[in-house]
């Protein structure tokens, strides 16, 4: 018998994609589905491509359908996740894909939400030094949000080891399905096809408070960051292209050697080759982050450019990454590195 | 009878968006079309979409096939300008859509392209302050990089208005067409399709220098650059993010004040309202940039965006633009700043 | 003193691409713009590819807003034209967009649209052999479907020359702009990219009607129509693949003398050569249909392939094209057959 | 130990899509790996996806280099493949993804491929009904073509049962890859983004002699089919649109049945519920083929359309599907029927 997994919001993006990656783990059993306004529905309406399920009908999103599993996947609209995790038992394993819990600092919650802040739990990005043991001792786990990840794992290296300035400038471009199932008209084929778009210019972007806080914990020191994001013609896949000053005296080799540092023994996080970039088709479907660090002399700069699949290391594949952790289950069980490519 | 224009290496990107331009232009009677080697093949096996040019058999590019004319656009390699421009007479305007007479200082020419510097002509962006006069006054002109057009368009009225440091982070999204025709793996609509990928990272890419100069210019002092290009799934477009530390004290309102200063009165550039976004579809196939600016007052950063299709302003479009003032035309004659969206 | 346009549905996609072709155009001024649920707005928010337009406030789409005009363009949701249009004074000429007045039956209509027969105002391809005529003499125009465009330019030389039998087989990709701006699941772009989808399959398309009508009446007897749509990962263009059983002892030859004789003298239609099949992006943005044929031997068909983009000559480009001819203008006015490539 | 295989032409979309597959196969394990004119390379330049191989160098293709292995995947030019099999043992299971083995008439190859015909070889496509038990009792298989592959599961069912005529019409859409790693201008990302282009029309695509012999034979009568391919903006994906003739009296229902017969025990071809058509999307990285039928009333015709994975189901999936039957291992090992999806 496997370890029973219920998914809240399995209609949407984020909840498909947990399936997609339960449904190839060895570990878990596929419990209750839920949904808001497709409660009542086959999952294959909105998931054909997950055919297993196709005749599976979605239960509403309440503490009691969601009861009576070992872990539940929480793939909720931001701020709906809090009044749900309350109503379950404190030994079930609550995995929360949304932002509710990601944030220790209410000031920042409340600044780019607009709502009360539910409360922090710990952080689902294993990379980052200190945080394995505490994902081995929770049951409540806060999934990072996609753009933190990838800028996050980008940046860590350099600040961590003292390379950079504390000053941070990340330009990101974002496949579609980040913003999810939303009907909105700038999210149609028609709109973003055949077309790179800025939004959430100057600040705005709620990710922004995420990686100033992953970034000044790594640093030790308060750290700036400069987020734009953009909307790119692609359905999956987040390229960010993230620098910062070089310190004094910092070279190539240096830079370089602490990305190895960093990632030699990581399972998921890749530093590739000199002379290789990432492009994000290397993680299609794959939980794997691409990383590739260069030192501009003429800049005096620091360049990192990490991709990941923004569904799969991003928010789903790091979601059951950290839940392995937490279930004592070997940390790579059920989850690829290969994407799907070309 | 009008202005007789030829157009050496019709069968690219760049060659076949000056015949779109010229088409439409009531100015100018299309001559003699070269390429390299495609020479002896018909215009039409090429360049399907413009039908009404389908019979026109290419000849070679050499001074002699383009004698002739009024003006000769030059949409050749890097580093084959030099050569041809070398034997076309005093009196012809000349339009080199190439590299290879923008850069003022050999070196930089020499480091970044590794080969002798053909010299220096009058840059083609009439939106910078001083250049219309120059422009109308030349019987040769460097037509700017499609990046470098995006990039200056977008900082140079915060430098030029002293509200921004003169150290520029810039990432940007090109479509594929910004490369050329070019046979080459990572080209393949294969590759291409379904994601984002960095290239030429850590100060690499050979539209750096350009930037500086165009930047260093408006400022008055040296300015940094560090340019990061990455290549995203569409065909055309540039989305161009700048950043730069603001100058003490500077607000939203004089930042926004000083991009209507510089371009109330451009025909091409146009500032968004506030709240909206450049998106490159929004000038496919026109001569326009569109630009939006924004103070980060946490991370103290300007952050402007500026979007074009790097066909057209960034390449065709500003060619015939300057070319229309080199020639006594109005200068908005037979181009037009509306997209075709969506 | 230009000719008074009104555009009613100005802030969708169709509504758009008119507005953007009466840009170009140097017979028309542009009047009031009208909207749905958008009324109150300005066209910017839209449109933002029509900056000359950008501060026009949107009025309600009623006949009284339309009044004044001596042209008006609907491009409404189907059934909404038919209020409209009896609410405008028989001297104006009324360009419809929509379905409402294409089909003669009231019969098909009622089966495909199921609301009452609005009326049959005379047909706007003026490519049918007899249709210039009739549209030089009207102030009522029903603009072609963009689906029925493409097939019937494919196919009515081949069955108007006898060398076809009259059951005809159409497959037709379209890009996502042909569902208008409509905010459902299956059209946002996560969906849409990547992918190419088969929908209405199976004889339900409410486009068949329409190619059955005009093909009957090019064919002189009844003409089957199987029609499969599919929708593909491109916001413009149609490319539909036509084909019948050659009529007995019919040659290659004497099929392409079919083409060459209808299409010779058309401006915007053109046979490719030998060799060179249709490709969408060959027409983007223009008012032309490309077309090719081919006799399969071994399976005894005509096979005719025809692209066009479904905005233009599928929809706006037409309208335009037979608004010139009911105006006495010049048919090929303020139109273009060069596409925006690549 | 696992079953020891060896992939000629790695460095290729195909070759690339095998590793994929034997990556996550339990059964297999990877040996040689050779290319043609990347001999000599490490694999990570070429499928930078497939990390795990990443320092992998290329041998050469030959008998020599491919010997010592349980299988032989060939993923080569068409062509290719004979010379290299009659090198390898007859003890070797040889898994041929080229078209050399595909046909029965040699008069077929040679006039669609211009070159002696090599030979036949058991066919790999387990669903058509006798060939599970000839694929189990052999060592060397032909992997069918992906537009064959997907043509042939859509209307087996149909022509099977008698339900339709032997005169069929296929319009299918594929992604790029399906052209493999070619340095052709067509396939470049700014030719093919944003356009659907036929090809091949009129019955001259290699692939309509296989989909003749294989209706064929499902029929017990000669099959006619008219074949036009088209290349749609995607990497991956094959959807078929396949029509023919209903014969008199049948019925939706019927229909319905003929194909629940055929496919109720399929482990990986699936036909969706009524109302659903089939997407490429559903499919991506999956061995699976989706299929929906329907009735034309009207036009008295069968319509069925299929997608595939052109690359998995259509070459790699389905290779290894086929060597699990003839290497005596559960026929879905290492396969998965679920889509990356969105």
């Amino acid at each position: 018998m496997g370890i029973r997994a219920a998914v809240a919001g399995a209609s949407g993006y984020a909840g498909g994609e947990v399936l997609r990656i339960l449904a190839g783990h060895p570990g878990f059993e596929i419990g209750t589905l839920t949904a808001g306004s497709n409660a009542g529905t086959e999952l294959g309406a909105h998931q054909p491509h997950l055919r297993f399920l196709r005749g599976r009908v979605l239960a509403e999103t309440t503490p009691e359908t969601l009861a009576g599993h070992d872990v539940v996947f929480l793939a909720l609209p931001h701020g709906q996740s809090g009044p749900i995790a309350e109503g379950l038992g404190e030994e079930v394993l609550v995995v929360d894909c949304g932002a509710d819990f990601r944030l220790a600092d209410p000031a920042d919650w409340e600044h780019f939400y607009g709502s009360p802040h539910a409360g922090t739990w710990p952080y689902g990005l294993p990379e980052l030094p200190w945080q394995r043991d505490v994902l081995r001792a929770t049951r409540r786990i806060a999934v990072p949000g996609c753009y933190p990840t990838s800028v996050t794992l980008a940046m860590f290296p350099a600040l961590g080891a003292g390379l950079a300035e504390p000053d941070v400038v990340v330009v990101a471009a974002s496949g579609t399905s980040g913003a999810g199932r939303a009907l909105k008209p700038h999210l149609l084929g028609s709109e973003v096809m055949g077309s790179v778009a800025a939004y959430g210019v100057g600040g705005g972007h709620r990710h922004t408070p995420e990686m100033i806080q992953n970034l000044s914990a790594v640093a030790g020191e308060p750290v700036t960051v400069s987020f734009t994001p953009t909307l790119a013609p692609m359905s999956r896949g987040i390229l960010a292209t993230c620098t910062a000053k070089a310190k004094p005296g910092v070279t190539a080799a240096a830079l370089r050697e602490a990305y190895q540092d960093a990632y030699d023994g990581e399972p998921f996080v890749g530093l590739l080759p000199e002379g290789q970039w990432p492009a994000t088709s290397m993680t299609l479907g794959a939980n794997s982050a691409l990383v590739q660090v260069a030192l501009d002399e003429r800049a005096g700069r620091v360049v990192v450019v990490a991709a990941i699949d923004n569904l799969t290391k991003g928010t789903a594949g790091g979601a059951v990454q950290s839940a392995n952790l937490a279930l004592g289950l070997p940390e790579e069980l059920g989850l690829t590195t290969i994407g799907v490519a070309p």
